[in-house]
């Protein structure tokens, strides 16, 4: 069996990903800053010595983050994302609304064409909730009403945009699958729509049956198959894999409590999870900002996310006050995988160049960045106001 | 970021790896004969759903067995095992001396070449210890005397057969590189003597450094930033990965204990570990045994590979009674990684044939599959012998 080769990487990973992690923590920010900052040095395009064209690595990444979403999952409960169900829907609609009306608009101002600006506006839709939820973690608000809304909408805007990534797809191949299309629609509201409604139900009753069995640590094992299973099955349908994960967390969520899952699945995620944020930060090519015109477009396109996405989330929880409307805002504003894909398949049908996807990459990766001291901001506890409930600081 | 195509065997392998090991406990036998039967089904040769030149899936193996090994060694004290230090490094050069020249001596009777027989001598050295351990654990035993002695006896005899596969690989290439062969010998004893006598002391002196520091997790995270830092240094050395593992795990099991680490180093490994198992016995090709003289070859490799080992164990502790002797002389059996790595460099200098390294793998792997039963053997109470210690059944 050969070792060495990618040994060397993990140890490098995730030793530089733990120390510039805790000079971020020394100087007030959030450990991912750090986590982020080590990728982009040891990434591509700085030092070289890690490349995100590197299969081991980016399977790596992705477990990663496929735990992290399994662990978030755990720590909620689906009657508390019902009780914020409707401000979530709302912020997963208009916050998918919005970003796809003023990216297609300003492309097309921009004097892209048609195909290529609806590319770029489907780039721009779907939250990757992974580092807010990681930064709300950490300040210990994974409980607090804001968290729950936020990543109630993000399940849903991913799915909004895989929907229609589904049709970007068929209009840039020239023929729109209806059958298709439709039948993505439908997998996805049975999926999720199943795991809700029945499957905590569900897990209740096979209690007694994961009692019996007689493998070590039979819990934790049955729930590492139930979330490598959906999220394979999420996979499958055409949603995101971190979706099936997250779901069978939630999933199994008052089970956890029971056998202590949580407590068991974050070493795990302790051990996995800096090589999906170091491999994030690798792709970025700061070089490529060297380029007026690219760094105008990313900035460009950058900015339209967060507005967008802002505005989007904004209005639809109109019905809390300002600072919590702000903050689900701010929790709405990074993009990752779903994005990256997007600009992947765009750039395999031809229908974006490859500057654009670099542009799309970096939009990503500067959302990402901008996120973590965002929300520390919007959750800064004002002096005069020390009776606001949960920890903010 | 690409999903699907590995989330797929992630799910496969876990699974079928813990249902297979069910199976396995409930017919009385170790749950490892599951995982590796899954990894016959799943592997190459019979189903072919999975393939050992899948970089993602080995390098996951090789992080379980590394894992496995570093927690191994924080159950294991320094002190403990110098007390049983003169019989494991007994049994660790017997155990080496007599399949050495027994494994030169048939392969030259059957009429091969001195450089090949060299090859395949070599390649049924070192005890591959993971298995052993792993049902050693199982049984509640990694505490006894027997495990001491084996762990102490294999660390030492991978660092013989490293040294004597620098030596043949020098002799095969035409030219032996003395001064190469001195510095490997060299770094093996600075690697393994500075750890053993200074690293727990190292280790208890930066305790109060790590207490002061101020990432999450802290302890986790550092243990493992030594349990990969050394496992990279020791296959820099030329030694194998998982004696650096180990030996982490060893040079910090005081402090193990004060922060909790065998617990939680328990469920990365649990998530791991089954992917070693599985990806082991995927090399296998149960269709090569139809092949009657490769089968003659195999078992006749395997037998002295067995029987070398028993002896040279035997004799080396022959203070013990004659119980804990076999016991030990069981625990030596399994060959693993080291030989399939001494195979795969005779295969690339063409100075062993194909056959011979397929030969060479069915030896690792048939070891590898009679040792759990044997151990199991070996441990039985004797109904009228009930004063025994430790839990054996």
């Amino acid at each position: 069996m050969e070792t060495g080769n990618f040994l060397f990487y993990f140890f490098i990973i995730f030793t530089s990903a733990k120390i510039l992690g805790a000079i971020s923590i020394r100087l007030k920010m959030p450990a991912i800053i750090g986590e982020l900052a080590a990728g982009v040095l040891l990434g591509n395009y700085v030092l070289g010595i890690i490349n995100t064209s590197n299969h081991v690595l980016m399977s790596f990444a992705e477990i990663g983050v496929i735990f992290l979403m399994f662990y978030v999952g755990l720590e909620i409960r689906v009657k508390d994302l019902f009780a914020v169900g409707r401000t979530a829907i709302l912020v997963g609609i208009l916050g998918v609304i919005f970003p796809l009306l003023m990216g297609i608009g300003s492309m097309l101002l921009l004097g892209h064409e048609i195909i290529e600006s609806l590319f770029v506006a489907t780039a721009i839709l779907a939250t990757s909730v992974g580092i807010s939820v990681k930064v709300l973690k950490d300040l210990g608000l994974i409980k607090h009403k804001v968290a729950y809304i936020v990543l109630g909408a993000a399940v849903l805007d991913d799915i909004f945009a895989l929907i229609i990534l589904a049709l970007v797809k068929g209009l840039a191949r020239g023929k729109f699958q209806a059958a298709e299309f439709v039948l993505l629609i439908m997998e996805s509201l049975v999926f999720i729509g199943f795991l809700t409604l029945w499957g905590p139900k569900l897990a209740r009753r096979t209690r007694k049956w994961v009692e019996r069995i007689n493998i070590p640590e039979g819990p934790f094992v049955l729930s590492i198959i139930l979330c490598l299973g959906l999220a394979e099955l999420a996979d499958i349908i055409g949603l995101a894999a971190i979706i099936g994960a997250f779901m069978a967390g939630v999933v199994i969520d008052e089970l956890a409590g029971v056998y202590d899952l949580e407590n068991k699945v974050k070493y795990v995620n302790e051990f996995l999870l800096p090589f999906f944020f170091v491999m994030m930060g690798a792709h970025l090519d700061p070089g490529a900002f060297l380029k007026p015109n690219l760094l105008f477009l990313t900035l460009l396109v950058t900015a339209i996310a967060v507005l967008s996405k802002m505005v989007g989330s904004v209005l639809a929880c109109w019905k809390e006050n300002w600072k919590t409307r702000i903050q689900i805002g701010v929790c709405m504003v990074p993009r990752g995988e779903v994005g990256i894909i997007v600009g992947m398949v765009g750039l395999s049908l031809h229908t974006i160049t490859k500057d654009m996807y670099t542009v799309v990459l970096g939009m990503s990766l500067l959302t990402t960045l901008i996120t973590p001291p965002l929300i520390l901001l919007s959750f800064k506890k004002k002096r005069r106001k020390a009776s606001s409930p949960g920890k903010t600081e």
